[in-house]
């Protein structure tokens, strides 16, 4: 597949202002950027988000593949950020090509309309809209049976979680998602981190970075500072990770779909510490019959 | 004002499941409870909603307050919340009366289909979705220029925030809301707190306990434990509160509207310990001509 064109357009993360602590001290602070992007998918503006900035093209992609907006990555011709407007065009080969609107298309994506009409606000920081449809489908994703995770390899994503370089500690603020390999010398090594002041927007950067480069999700294991809603276990499906570990804890709501949709589960990493809720068939790891 | 009629549907906040620790023992775990609830204004679906369910009516309310939906809480006939089709039933007078849905009136909310179909994701935790207009309106806002917060106020609500019973002590996964006084015998005190596994839910619950209340939130304080994005600012400002108060960090986003509505921006509080950002002219505590 010929590769789209794609902008370079990260923002700077961090700006520095000034704070008053509590002896009346003037401490220079940095924090992180927000800024709004709003999405053009072949002219027709989609959504407006709030962003860090770091990695807009990939959130665009990620965007448009999660809320199932576009269906196939190999329909993308250009992805163009501008920031002195703040916005994003996403333009399909049939609109490049032969001028046509993906969705003015006879075989354009179906139903488009009626899918950017329902939205749902979730529960995620940041990035909290899931498109209509989307709930309904989700049993259609399925996640590889026989992939296996270790808890040693489970104690090295966390330490390299732990230990990545990140606007986190500098500015707070934020939050980051990593990829990591599960298989290989890498297993358990980040090959992709991104962090965004919306997690969501984080997880979606990552999606559309794998759906660029072709990256299935089938052998890796995904890590979130985050908390474990509904709408992360669902991106988690979409992406086809099987495993999907976070430093904080979950909600019902992710516990249900993680169970259903077979996802193994794990909260409250920290330190040599976690919580394995679901999927325990999954883990090599102390007592895993005791939830099976 | 006839008092609307509410429903008092509040769902359970905490589940419990079983997790394994790292040494692989079975440990009953809380977690938090996630529902979806879609709001109904006179018939017409606006929004799905995914929310702990600790508030729902106020939630709906400060949902159409927040996203300027409604313009008088007057117009509000009933607020019906029924969790077994996941649905909440806001009936304004209009349509109680007349059987006329707000919006089909010439004197109805004007715009309201145009509002509704421009939506921004925003980077909070929950509830992240403005609607049009909104940020052009932003100048209206105004704040009390003759507030005043005393370093005293500032700990004994820090104080009062940390010591209070919560969700998030037993099973994480929410953020909470206090809205605090800054006048008469209960300065500092919390008049009103909520939960919510978004944090934008919980801001938008207390936003309508105050419109249903006829509270004002001029001499207030708003705390929150989530971050101070721009949405937590715009919302802080549309519901007259003049300070905002965090335990977690900011963005340049939230940064700048604070500066430009006048809001006094103090986040990081922890323990005795807190960093002053903006509105600095409106606290009595040491060094505050530094940023003036």
């Amino acid at each position: 597949m010929p590769t789209p064109l794609l902008t370079r357009a990260a923002r700077p993360s961090t700006f520095e202002v000034l704070a008053l602590d509590e002896r009346g001290q003037s401490v220079p602070t940095a924090i992180a950027g927000e800024h709004p992007l709003t999405l053009y998918l072949d002219k027709r503006e989609i959504v407006t988000l709030m962003t860090l900035g770091a990695a807009p093209e990939y959130l665009a992609i990620g965007y448009l593949r999660n809320q199932r907006l576009l269906s196939r990555v190999e329909d993308i011709a250009a992805v163009q950020v501008d920031w002195s407007t703040g916005a994003v065009a996403v333009t399909t080969r049939s609109m490049a090509d032969e001028g046509v609107a993906l969705w003015d298309r006879a075989n354009g994506e179906e139903d488009l309309a009626a899918r950017l009409s329902r939205r749902t606000v979730t529960t995620g920081c940041g990035q909290g809209s899931l498109f209509g449809d989307l709930m309904a489908s989700l049993d259609d994703l399925a996640l590889p049976a026989d992939a296996r995770l270790s808890q040693e390899v489970l104690y090295t994503v966390m330490d390299q979680a732990r230990r990545h370089e990140s606007i986190y500690k500098v500015a707070g603020a934020v939050h980051g998602c990593a990829l990591c390999a599960n298989t290989g010398d890498e297993r358990g090594e980040i090959l992709m981190f991104v962090e965004d002041v919306g997690r969501h927007n984080a997880v979606d950067a990552i999606a559309g970075w794998m759906w660029l480069n072709g990256v299935s999700g089938a052998d890796k294991i995904f890590y979130t500072t985050g908390r474990l809603t509904s709408e992360m276990v669902i991106k988690c499906a979409q992406i086809g990770v099987p495993f999907l570990l976070s430093r904080s804890g979950l909600t019902q709501m992710g516990h249900e779909l993680a169970r259903r949709l077979g996802i193994t589960l794990i909260g409250r990493c920290q330190g040599k510490h976690y919580l394995l809720f679901t999927g325990a068939e999954r883990f090599h790891g102390p007592g895993v019959t005791a939830l099976a």
